[in-house]
């Protein structure tokens, strides 16, 4: 974040802060692995979901070697943009509603992983992040897996953050309006793991499922 | 969808279904207020997080008039894109892997509403779409503001939904590794509704905000 851009887009129109520092920057994306990655196919955008992994000062996500998206994501400039939701403020005027947000986009020339124990040690970190302690315990990649697999990565160095609050910050005049105002608070909840059809008997639940956080 | 394009991205890499009903495409943008609307600012892909919502044949999003964001959704193709993340999908090796998910993307050059009140029907079913019967509460809306916000709107032709189930789809041979496979349902939970600072005392909590859902 040597050059932060000024903010280009606005998910509120108001109220947001935007929060420049790394520390938050870092928190936002290590809290959510969902990314939408723009990128320029037949020079229109294309907005694609994905996970996106942070190490360091660079973020990573994966795809097919073959796709048209990694091909698409290393030919121009993309943006990856990560956002929670953690709630609906509802003030006493429509267009003063808003969410509350947590979003980081970062910009820049994405590059392709071609170091296959890089690539592969890329890939651990992934499920490091995800489900601690798995990688160790799974069928080992195939190196036709790992070269079927691309991994993409783009520094933090054009990057920023917003964080929008949950309160509502109505006009003075309108907090006397006779409605409900305030926020609904949201976040992402987990269910019961569901063993896969013709589990194997005796394969206890993993406790990183217990602790998986996603936002 | 008259001319649905060839899916141009992949969330998985395998397993996925394309759903190209219009019931589906539907189900998915009713679901999930949440986009990524993919622009082009400068030549480069700028993806900005904001709410859309669908009426008929259209989802529309608004913004402030004088933004950036807004003048680039109307300067080119843009690509509007809605993810559902329902679960983590685990498997016997970590390339298998995956998310259950629902995600739809739009594709089109957007256009502005300019007549005002067209603007403020889009604008009163977007309240309507989140929070049913809120609109009329509210302080209203004043000319200045309604002269202040860019609703945008974009035809469903070119759209694709796509669906990820949750069951993992490991090769033949990999069912007997001895590792817990299966999936974790992901869904999003609202908490207690939160009073705005200074409420008026007196004014309950809306029914609305009980049976809000998203996802």
């Amino acid at each position: 974040m040597s050059k932060p851009p000024a903010p280009r887009t606005r998910l509120r129109r108001m109220h947001e802060k935007a929060a420049c520092d790394r520390g938050t920057l870092h928190a936002i994306l290590d809290a959510m692995p969902l990314a939408h990655v723009g990128h320029l196919v037949d020079g229109a955008p294309v907005v694609t979901p994905t996970l996106q992994w942070r190490t360091g000062d660079r973020i990573y996500w994966h795809g097919s070697s073959a796709s048209r998206m990694v091909k698409a994501a290393l030919a121009a400039e993309v943006c990856v943009t990560v956002s929670c939701v953690d709630g609906m403020v509802l003030a006493r005027s429509g267009l003063e509603h808003s969410v509350a947000f947590r979003s980081a986009m970062v910009f820049g020339r994405a590059t392709m992983l071609t170091d296959p124990e890089a690539k592969a040690e890329a890939l651990r970190q992934m499920m490091e992040r995800l489900f601690p302690g798995r990688w160790e315990s799974l069928r080992p990649m195939t190196a036709q897996e790992l070269k079927a697999t691309a991994v993409l990565s783009l520094p933090l160095d054009e990057a920023s953050a917003k964080i929008g609050g949950p309160e509502p910050e109505d006009p003075p005049e309108d907090p006397a309006w006779p409605v409900w105002a305030g926020h609904l608070p949201m976040a992402t909840a987990t269910g019961a793991p569901v063993p896969a059809a013709g589990l194997a008997p005796g394969l206890a639940v993993p406790d990183y499922l217990t602790r998986f956080r996603w936002g």
